[in-house]
């Protein structure tokens, strides 16, 4: 399990009424117990200044003057909002979705100009976070509800399906929609959508799911009543992908033809968490692929299943064995190639995808903690599927 | 040198219309030489199927049709733009500076939720190339104008100087104002203050020095004629940072404390112009640090001097020697410090820091490509100084 993103929302009935109504909606802090309702925008030098020294002379507690000034900072709402003009984010889908418009910036693309597999994953967890701040729900941890904070709980991911038709260039607007529901009893479910702003075409579809873990004993908990009454709200039934059988993916062992001993988190892996952060997982994966088939392919799909945590003293290896032939074909992938043709065929404005085109790679992932006298201790089991680049950019 | 933004803008003199009337503003692209106007989100599938095919049907030429393609998707204007509302941008100082808002995101601020060094760069050169963005001058490249690419020139940076009062927490909005300025007859100086949105507190300010290097011969170049042309009427006198004599960074041998050998550029690492990224070099640096000064420590000032760029081939050694008695105090940085302590008193609500809260580390740096048989040749060398943090989070 890896800590990701906290994926949940309050109930709120209404769709969207534009950015520009949005110049004065209100935002409530507390300091030292009183709530105080202002509208944005209206905090000044002298002000700030104001409420510090108010609350140093009502409160003599460090960290309280500490959490006054965290609040002015960032405004986590305390109540639901519909639009988020900073953001630039909507509630949608009856109420209980959230989209958000983003631009690709340039530090998110890589040499061809598209953006990274990397810039991908952190916009899902960043808008995974704006749902759920915009929910009001949000507590004072990395995507907690109040309800998770009073039972010391925090959200672990278990398993993740990234498939990506298209990449965003450099300067594209997209709109990235997500939304939660259920998965299983203690699970949810949590989905995300990018779309191409400019012509509604969809360029990626992710889902993963979610439990919580006690932050203190680091073991797996059931979902205690108050939180399902928070997020239950939100679950609805839509899917990104649809999956009927999720594939299974095999353990690697020492004999797996790519192997990157040795790998060790640095203080910048961290996340709010303290854990090493998803991304960084993924990358230490892609690593182990070779340079030329990263020159001329683009992963096309990502399964991720997560183990256990790793922590900033793990040493880290990361193994992966290509598939045999290369080319495969089972039910969920032959539906990601059928919508790989007619992405590619609007792009290409042309007819047929030359067999070329077609081809693609198959690789199948592990890392695992390595150990020196117990076993070694897996993190995360990966597949990733690779196409020849259709890039439109040199 | 390296390349790491664009940093120019088109004449126009105007103040802000907010962001509210922009729902319609007009982007102009080329299609196989014709000019063609439309409002923005006017795009439907069918109209990009339309186009794509209008341009097949008149050019043969592959590159032309992803050309269009490609303007369709990233709509960089031909003409300049006051207000950008995906990009929450805006033309300020008379015309000439740009403004950008920002929310600072999950993935973007460290295990303590403040902002990274990283992420502050990383914001720096997105916010110059959309004040280009917004001037109708950007061509396509890098952040090159159209009389740089009529050249063959991009631009390569030689120096450039921050200094971090506080660091941005994350959730926090942001402005983010850039501008630019003369540096000698061939250069050009672009600064960057960033603000805290809700208090106005000047966080971070950041002064640069460029100039422009052929893209085929790699050689420095004069500023051709209509390049100046194009800039100059966008240069402002203000600077971010008074340096009245700027500070001399000596050259480090391998008997520097700290070195780290064997380091090789990742293809991640790479950016549009298909060189190391300046953000790259600054990691580099900033791993030799001990980890414990990372931890308690942030990083209040970086200078770094350019020399030559680094390919993806080149194997790079990072060297790091500490200063001797920790304390330094020369003008710019006793400046720096006053700052600190007037920030730090309105940040902290009471009266004097202690001693302690003054006490700073300062560190020299190189990067270096480690050469087999000539010498070794400089890429970057580099002074950091350090504050005790003052964080507000755990």
């Amino acid at each position: 399990m890896a800590t990701f993103s906290c994926p949940i929302s309050l109930p709120f009935k209404c769709s969207s009424n534009g950015y520009h109504n949005l110049g004065d909606y209100r935002v409530d802090f507390k300091i030292n117990g009183s709530t105080c309702a202002r509208p944005i925008k209206c905090y000044t030098l002298n002000e700030i200044v104001g409420v510090v020294k108010a609350s140093t002379s009502l409160v003599t507690d460090h960290e309280n003057r500490h959490t006054s000034e965290e609040q002015i900072r960032q405004r986590i709402p305390t109540q639901k909002q519909l639009v988020d003009r900073y953001r630039q984010g909507l509630i949608i889908e009856r109420g209980v979705g959230y989209r958000q418009t983003v631009v690709v910036r340039s530090y998110e693309v890589g040499p061809d100009k598209t953006a990274t597999l990397e810039s991908l994953l952190n916009l899902f967890q960043e808008t995974a976070l704006n749902h759920v701040w915009m929910s009001g729900l949000l507590s004072n941890g990395f995507g907690a509800t109040h309800g998770m904070m009073r039972n010391n709980l925090i959200w672990v991911v278990s398993r993740m399906h990234l498939q990506v038709h298209h990449y965003p260039i450099w300067g594209e607007v997209v709109e990235i929609d997500t939304w939660v529901g259920a998965s299983g009893k203690n699970g949810m479910r949590r989905d995300w959508l990018i779309r191409s702003q400019a012509t509604g075409i969809t360029y990626a579809r992710a889902t993963s799911t979610w439990v919580m873990m006690n932050e203190q004993t680091r073991r797996l908990s059931k979902m205690p009543e108050e939180v399902r009454d928070e997020i239950s709200p939100w679950f609805i039934e839509k899917k990104a992908i649809k999956e009927d059988v999720p594939e299974k993916i095999v353990k690697l062992d020492d004999k797996a033809k790519y192997v990157n001993s040795g790998l060790k988190p640095k203080r910048r892996d961290l996340d709010m968490n303290h854990h090493v952060n998803n991304v960084k997982y993924v990358r230490w994966m892609l690593e182990t692929i070779p340079e030329k088939v990263l020159q001329s392919h683009q992963l096309s799909s990502i399964v991720l299943e997560y183990r256990r945590e790793c922590g900033s003293s793990d040493r880290v290896e990361s193994l992966c064995q290509p598939d045999e032939d290369g080319i495969f074909a089972n039910g969920v992938e032959q539906s990601l190639l059928n919508n790989m043709v007619v992405a590619s065929r609007i792009m290409e404005g042309n007819g047929q995808l030359s067999s070329l085109d077609m081809k693609t790679y198959g690789y199948t992932h592990l890392l695992q903690i390595k150990g020196e006298i117990n076993e070694n201790e897996e993190i995360v089991r990966g597949r990733t599927r690779w196409k020849k680049k259709l890039s439109i950019m040199p």
